[in-house]
């Protein structure tokens, strides 16, 4: 049976995050109905990792396997046809049957949306953190180039998630407010190797105390070096994330969305 | 009684529109309905213009009397706390009792949103029209000019709104493909002394027709010569159309939701 790769892109609103759970609605139980209806079989998809309730994915990629009869096009084309608005296929790929969504995984990239604006963008609820008043953003960047590189990062971790080991590689992270009209977010990305569980959440909620000034700049690195949970800041609300791309070997930036097959 | 005029922003997705309609959630109503709440008086608010169900707003305005116990700076805080998520006042300012949004505006801006992804952006359901194949916006760029100036838009009216006069000045339009990473979506902005009931709507969906290429460029300037609604397009969907603000005189482009009073 043909392993087939999607990337994929998703509003979290609405959903319990990627991971079927009973007798809520995930992204993984949303598509695989949809895989079961078209094909009459039942089709277990496997994502680069799981995304929680509220959180979004530009480029989430998925695998799973089905008989030949359905090409990759015909495929994309289907689940677009079926899948509800909120859940888009940007291409669809035969792979090796080796291939891991999660183990090949070479590098993740996150964005988080921040508004600082005094009043409330309407439109935003479901997709930034509207934390007012206005954030120091260059204190923020000072302060976040600790975070860059190969660090044990417990601290910036929801506790009690058991992993073989908390150490990560973080290759990039800055923070960027936007221009001219749009002066009142701020996004920020990170790309690592690998993310702990609610790693980009507590470093957002972390950089915002110091954007605050609440904390001062030096406090995001002796947080890390703390190697505890409590030492860092609270976690930022899940509305503002969006998981962007994933990486595999021998691809490049392929999983973003901007670069689909479709095109 | 002092007036107020509020600059709004709203999220028309979950209203039937502006207007109070008898067992739907409207703009107004649910404005008028926290104003009652907050002064323990019936409050009636008007508007520079209805906005139609699905359609947003950056820079509504909007007037009301009020007894002077409630300054504008604690109208604007109580409202803000109040008014659910997807409605926030920008600014709060007494005017003169003469001031009349309808009659005394001079000019109003729309911005319409398309997207030709062949992949539909999950985020836009309710923010933009979703049109693929690929636009031929340069074509849309020269066909749309005939439509500047002062013109009788009875074609770009959806007929039976009974108009002393279906003549208006449009000051400028024009679209425009956004850079980089958004260069699947494409912004029309216009501006006029005012609009005919789905103006914007009709001339969106008249221009999509040149831009798909069923149409030639001449033919929006043909269909606004017949002055028969028939000759012109279809109209757009509501969920793409901006009201980006409204100019009173002496007051510049203060509508504009980035220079709020709360900055």
């Amino acid at each position: 049976m043909p392993r087939i790769k999607l990337t994929l892109s998703y509003d979290g609103s609405n959903y319990s995050g990627w991971q079927v759970q009973l007798g809520q609605s995930s992204v993984q139980g949303t598509i695989e109905a949809v895989l079961a209806r078209i094909t009459g079989q039942p089709i277990r998809i496997t994502a680069s990792g799981r995304t929680d309730a509220g959180v979004h994915a530009l480029g989430q990629v998925a695998a799973f396997d089905i008989d030949s009869r359905f090409t990759p096009a015909v495929l994309m084309r289907a689940l677009n046809g079926e899948l509800p608005y909120d859940i888009a296929v940007h291409s669809a790929c035969e792979v090796p049957d080796s291939f891991d969504p999660i183990r090949h995984a070479l590098r993740k990239r996150y964005r988080y949306l921040l508004n600082d604006a005094p009043v409330r963008d309407v439109f935003g609820r479901r997709y930034c953190w509207h934390c007012p008043p206005r954030l120091d953003v260059d204190a923020m960047r000072r302060a976040c180039q600790a975070l860059v590189g190969t660090h044990d990062f417990s601290s910036y971790e929801t506790s009690g998630s058991p992993r073989a080991t908390s150490i990560r590689t973080v290759f990039h992270l800055d923070l960027t407010r936007l221009p001219g009209p749009h002066s009142d977010r701020i996004e920020l990305e990170i790309e690592a190797d690998g993310f702990l569980y609610n790693m980009v959440r507590v470093i957002v909620g972390t950089l915002v105390e110091v954007g605050r000034g609440n904390r001062p700049e030096s406090w995001p690195a002796e947080a890390l070096a703390a190697q505890d949970r409590r030492a860092a800041g609270p976690t930022a609300p899940p509305e503002g994330l969006v998981l962007v791309r994933v990486e595999y070997p021998g691809q490049g930036s392929g999983g973003q969305v901007d670069v689909g097959s479709s095109r």
